[in-house]
Parts: structure tokens; C-alpha cells; sequence
């Protein structure tokens, strides 16, 4: 028998669809000393690791995965996390944003709220260009929604190579200044990783005319500071911020009271544990029969 | 030389584009009297039409020609309207509307305001039923849009017949309260003619579940007082309403205050003079040279 134990803050409904699904040979333990495989919340099993003397995988409940990459912690054990269903759920939340920013709804809710009938111009996503930072499967799913509304889209990543059609151009990382001068939408779907901490700073803001800033990727990649001179000097027009360097943001950061910020409580994409168990129990089975494991995380790279 | 008038809100920059273009044959008049060709929006004309004894052709600004087709008024022109540029600014309102509401982002604003961190929980437009009434031009677009998200299409039309491969269903307007059964959202798009007047009663509300209603068409369709039944008999769960039975809507109208209701002030599709003004020149090309108009109305169908 194969014996898994669940960390997350879904417990009861992930041992629900595990105890549903009868997936063969494996049962579920609630002692680490007897775990070979984790289901997990990567920030609650993190401290953890330890405790499990026979871990062979763990299967992250989460895309972020960035508190089981520390020096510090072991990485002897297969770690996969989850791809491919957060791309509608960033896709939703980008656009959303988006539109409820160009087309007033804030204001319309406000006028309704004096029985005001006012009418406000307003500018079309048909056109513009979004630059998206990322062009994994979140990304290529952005891209193709923003195509449908006739959005004109430029890539980055580390190999200037067009990861779909939607992208009319893709440079690589070293040309992002040249893509942020074109930019109308800026979108940071960056994971957490050495090589992207503060690559948004004073010096790649300053190439950006009064964009509409998006970080929905992770809140290192953001020089806070220089995040708000880039609002005060028009290079941002407005930055939308789902992730932040500590969360959740505290009481008394500025951010909060910022009329060019809007923040959300890091839920631009949520792992509904349906989709996340779909993704397992693929895998699951690929472990049962010493198969490659789908997803898996290369944790010199990070990601 | 042709001679035409215009009249409109947006009278300046359409003189300004008409002079720039220097259209073959045609000279701007100021004397009703003397023009033949009028491009107007059809609010303003209606109460005129009989001032221009020469009229032979009229090119409407909107899209929405009902001010043109009622009874009393002549007939004895060509009236062409707007066609093909609502479709985008029409899918960003729906999909905005959505999302704006399923993603809490009014929500997240007041939490804002308070510094407060709390997620709530949320549905996405992937597997929800969209039933489309109105599958013209506007409506094919939106059904590309929406199936982007995942969407699945509904159709409602006179044939039956689908309009595009974005709907997955077609049904004929007669087996509307079919359709309506299947709906997690609800757009009418149908232009105001005498068969559309009250089409949304109680009737065809009743058999909804707790959709999303939107009426981005004309404010005819609606039965205001049957609407009202339906947000309290959780028929509907909320209605975004951008066209009413009279505009603006009156000050002390009910609502205004109904928490159920989102009141924009007819802003889902706007005529942008650029876009209106090259239907218009490819439109004259034609006329000048005395070839079929395109986008014409038949006035006893109304649309």
C-alpha cells in the first residue's frame, strides 16, 4: 500500500474526493513517519518537511511553489505542482480588472448610488498592447482571450521564441524595455524565483507611458517603492496588485490608501480542489507505475 | 454635387472627418432644404424628418433605428444604420459585467477602503450557459467572446438556425422558455420592434434560476414591473440593465435603489464618430455611384 498524507487548508474536501475516487493501493495516514506521498499547501507543509522520513513525492495544491525552493530545505523528493488550470481563472481577473477600470463600472455604481444618469467616454481594449511577462500556460491562455478582444500582445521570456500564435511578437527577457515602451498593459505572471526579484523597478518602470500595471504572478518581482514613483511620474497609470512581497498586506502599508492601486487579496486564481485532484490523480497513477510525473519542479531552476 | 447635413451630438468631429476625407461630389450644407443625404443620430432627426424635402438617403449614427420607424414618420427614404463595430464594445460590457460581479471586485473595493485582507470565494464563466437572444452581428461577437471564457452558447433567433460555430445551440425564439431553463446568464440584444415589446414578462422570466439578466438591447423588451417580481422571486439574481423604457431614467424610478440592479446609462456600445464614419464613406462611395446601400433597414421589419 501506498500511504499519502493531506496538509492544506482543503483537508476535509480533499480527503472527500480521495476516499470518492478508491485510487488504487493507496490509503491515507495522518502520521508523517509512515507518508511516502503529500497532497499539499506548499506555506503549510513547509516547516514540516522533516517530519516525513519516507516522502517520495509531494503534489503541490498550488502553482506557487516558492516556499519549498529555500536553500535551506530538503529537496530529496519529486515535487510537482500545478499547471493548466489557472490560465482561465488570471485570464478572468486580468480582464475583469481591465474592464471595470476603461468602461467606469466603479463610477456608474457610485452616479447610481445619486440616481445620476451620466455617461462617461471611454476607450476599447480593441487595440491596445498588452505586454505579458511569462509565457507558460498562464500566460498563452491570456494571450489568447486579450486576442479575442482584439488586443495586441507581446511576449516575454527567457528565449524570445513565440510560445503560441496569440503572441504577435516574443522577445526575450533582455529586450523587456524595448516591450515596455510599446506597452499599454503591463502583466507579471513571473513565478518567485532569485532572477526575478525586483525586476520591476525604477529603471524598468521608467520605460512605460502611463500604463495599466498587473503583478498576478508573485510579489517579488516588484520594487514597492519604485512602484509608487512609477504612478507619481505617469510611467503607471494605475497597477493592479493581486501578490505582494509579504501577504496578507499589512494594516498599515501604503499601498491601501493609494487612489492608482487597487489591491486584492490574492485571488486572481484559487486552486478549487476539483481541478487540483484531476491533476493528482493523473499523477497518482503515473506513481503507482514508477511513471514520469507531469508537472514535476526543477529546484535548481525554481520553477 | 450631393449635398449633405448632419446632425448630431457629435456634429464637429463629424464635419471635421467629412472635410478630411474630401468624399467625391459631396459638399456640407447648413439648409435643410437643400441636402439629399443626412447622416444623423436618430433621436435628433425623428422630430425633422419632414424639413428635407430632397431626402433620399439617411445614414444612422447608431445602431438603434427605432426613433426612425414608427408609424407617423415618412418612409420614402433609405435608411441605413451601424452595423459590425458594437460587437466588441458589446462583449467587453457582458464579460465585464460578469466578472465584475463573480470575481467581487465592488467587494474587494470597499475592503480596500478599510485596509482589510479577506478572499471570498468564487465561480468562474468556464461550464456556466449563456443564452443569447439576439443572434445578429452583436450577438455572434459576444458568443466568440464568451466561449473564449468557456461559455457554453445558446442561441435564440426567428430560424433556429445557428448563426455562427460559437453556439452550441440554436433554438427558435418560440422555444425561448426552454432555453431560459438551461441559463446561468441572460443577454437580450434584440432591437425594440413591436414583436420584442414586453418579450421579457413574466412569463418568459418564470422560468429562470437565479440567473444574471442583461438588456443591452432596447429598454422595450423589458417589463419593468415583471423584472422586479423576478429579482424577488429568485427568477433572476441580478440585473444589469442599460437600456430602459425611457431615457434617462427618471430620477425617482425604483431602480435606482434596488440592490439587484446594476443602472449604466446606455454606455454598453457606443458610436465612435471614426468607426460610424467609415461605414458612412464606404456607404456614400456607393450611393454616389448609385450601387446598393449596405446595412439598409426595412422598415416594415423594423430592423
Amino acid at each position: 500500500m501506498i500511504k499519502i498524507k493531506i496538509v492544506s487548508r482543503q483537508q476535509q474536501r480533499y480527503v472527500q474526493l480521495l476516499t470518492a475516487a478508491k485510487l488504487p493501493q493507496l490509503v491515507i495516514t495522518e502520521d508523517p513517519s509512515q507518508a511516502t506521498v503529500l497532497l499539499a499547501d506548499p506555506p503549510l507543509i513547509a516547516t514540516s518537511l522533516n517530519d516525513y522520513p519516507h516522502l517520495q513525492w509531494l503534489q503541490s495544491t498550488y502553482a506557487g511553489i516558492d516556499a519549498l525552493i529555500k536553500p535551506q530545505l530538503r529537496q530529496d523528493y519529486q515535487l510537482t505542482n500545478i499547471r493548466g488550470i489557472f490560465g482561465p481563472l488570471i485570464a478572468e481577473y486580468i480582464i475583469g480588472q481591465i474592464l471595470n477600470y476603461q468602461r467606469h463600472f466603479w463610477r456608474y455604481a457610485l452616479q447610481q448610488q445619486q440616481h445620476q444618469w451620466q455617461p462617461h467616454p471611454y476607450q476599447a481594449i480593441a487595440g491596445k498592447t498588452m505586454v505579458i511577462v511569462g509565457t507558460g500556460t498562464i500566460g498563452q491562455h491570456l494571450a489568447k482571450v486579450a486576442a479575442v478582444f482584439g488586443c495586441h500582445i507581446i511576449g516575454i521570456n527567457r528565449s524570445g521564441i513565440a510560445a503560441s500564435d496569440d503572441f504577435n511578437h516574443t522577445y526575450d527577457l533582455n529586450d523587456l524595455d524595448y516591450a515596455l515602451t510599446q506597452a499599454d498593459y503591463v502583466v507579471s505572471i513571473l513565478p518567485a524565483t532569485t532572477d526575478t526579484n525586483d525586476l520591476f523597478d525604477q529603471g524598468n518602470f521608467s520605460h512605460c507611458k502611463n500604463v495599466l500595471f498587473f503583478n498576478v504572478g508573485r510579489g517579488n518581482s516588484v520594487n514597492e517603492a519604485d512602484l509608487v514613483n512609477a504612478l507619481e511620474q505617469h510611467h503607471l497609470q494605475h497597477a493592479f496588485l493581486d501578490v505582494f512581497k509579504h501577504e496578507p498586506l499589512a494594516t498599515d502599508h501604503p499601498f491601501w490608501d493609494h487612489p492608482q492601486i487597487t489591491i486584492t487579496p490574492h485571488i486572481a486564481a484559487e486552486s478549487f480542489p476539483e481541478q487540483v485532484f484531476t491533476i493528482f490523480k493523473a499523477n497518482y497513477l503515473r506513481f503507482q507505475q514508477q511513471q514520469k510525473l507531469e508537472y514535476l519542479i526543477d529546484f535548481k531552476r525554481g520553477y
